[in-house]
């Protein structure tokens, strides 16, 4: 979605305010695999069919950290280890995480603004019938097998918004949560003390993007995990979860059918297609969201 | 020469003592070139063209850390990285070099054993009139172009043999020093406390391998830096320096000329190829030192 605006609006209109609940350490390696699939997908790196890394990719190194014993249950190919690299380095010598991600954007040509929510280290654990998990772990080691009976965000009540991230927030036209999972994606940035009022705070001016299409999540297994934790598996279930932070929830036509019950929670219902199955389809579908709430 | 040993002998009758003060640091990695390129030839991934690294390699990663103002002077592969992620995790989390080299080593299939100098950091330090430089930023960040008007070893005071080294050095039928630049790769090894002692104990079974032949070093800039510490730079030159740690000086026949002079110093002398032009003549090689030996 952040591609959707950034083309439909210019790349430097969007600033993006990104997750690192599921960051982790891997062989050594700093890795922020959210903030990764943004700059790859700003950068034109994605490789898109995989949704995540970069395209013409090898994978030497893990394969033979794999035959050494190493740790090797997380895919890391190696253009993408060669920035892990650089960002554990500088994140050793002291730098920030909002400041090494300016500068990775910034060398790959990116224009669009990138926020880490906070500079500290947050960990979103998933609590499992199995026990707790850390995101990754629960989501790529054990493939989300595990239903989800709550979640936590070790670290976020010491951290603090990255610099920058409240000032977007209070100055932007319009704030919009993008449709990522609302537990796991979403949830921990908000779960970052003042990002959520700071949200709230422009409740008039912002908007939510439904991740729920005709009852399927369009990416992830964010269905399950709302009917695990007591919501709706719905469209309707993730604008319940947004109704005080945000004033427009934007619904692909396929549940148009929503529009009243939506509405009838406060909020203005914006029928749009939001789907994207083809990268080209970005920029339209970018547009046709800005103009829905223009 | 540890190959050529191990293809004679057979592989597990040669333990290798290996240098460390190579070592460096690099975008957060742990790299042991000195061992990792005995591990590379033992375990037949040697690139053998280059004279380092792993054949058949990409460079991804490199390329990636340098496209986002990352170190890139220094250069290793994807696979050479899988390795060093390896051990840099393995040595984070508080595991000795020679257990980690033990377990890579096994883990490639290397019969041979191999033992770094020592598990403490020791660091070569090369005096130039442009300064004292690591020897990694002398070597190959400088391309070893200033001459060298000192050597030290930083840290070495403080190491100790790493397990398994002075065992080996008692226990061995022959002590063998590689034809190696003294300075830099050999000194580093005897720098550590115990180790020159323990070699020389064994003085009547060393035995030393010329590494300069026909007043040429058959690797590196030892020829230069001999001249420029004040030696000869020649076979006879190196045979000095080693004239109180082993009894027997192995020379290529193109430097039978030097005997008398080499004996004259109370070394037996002895004449037998030692270039290995092509990896195929290793085997070869080894026999030829091996039989001149018994």
């Amino acid at each position: 979605m952040v591609d959707a605006l950034a083309r439909a609006l210019g790349p430097s209109a969007v600033t993006a305010i990104v997750n690192v609940g599921d960051d982790l350490e891997f062989l050594g390696l700093q890795v922020s695999p959210d903030l990764d699939t943004v700059v790859y997908t700003l950068a034109g790196l994605l490789d898109e069919e995989r949704g995540w890394g970069v395209r013409d990719e090898t994978t030497n190194a893990l394969a033979t950290a794999e035959r050494l014993g190493g740790e090797s249950w997380f895919m890391l190919g190696d253009r993408d280890i060669g920035l892990h690299l650089v960002r554990t380095s500088a994140l050793r010598s002291g730098e920030p995480l909002s400041t090494v991600t300016a500068r990775i954007s910034a060398a790959l040509g990116v224009e669009t603004r990138l926020l880490p929510a906070c500079d500290e280290r947050v960990r979103t654990m998933v609590a499992t019938p199995a026990g707790e998990l850390d995101f990754q772990s629960w989501f790529v080691g054990r493939r989300h097998t595990d239903p989800v009976v709550g979640v936590r965000f070790e670290g976020a009540g010491a951290a603090s918004p990255a610099p920058g991230v409240l000032q977007a927030l209070a100055e932007a036209d319009r704030v919009l949560i993008a449709p990522s999972n609302p537990f796991v994606s979403i949830d921990p940035i908000l779960a970052v003390p003042g990002i959520r009022a700071a949200v709230a705070e422009r409740r008039m001016d912002a908007v939510a993007v439904s991740p729920i299409v005709g009852g399927r999540a369009l990416r992830g297994p964010l269905a399950e995990m709302l009917g695990g934790l007591g919501h709706e598996p719905s469209a309707l279930g993730v604008a319940r979860l947004y109704a005080d932070l945000v004033s427009t929830f934007v619904l692909d036509p396929a549940d148009a059918v929503l529009v009243p019950t939506i509405e009838a929670l406060g909020l203005r219902a914006v029928v749009v297609p939001t789907v994207m199955v083809d990268p080209l389809e970005r920029e339209e579908i970018g547009r046709g969201v800005v103009e829905a709430l223009t």
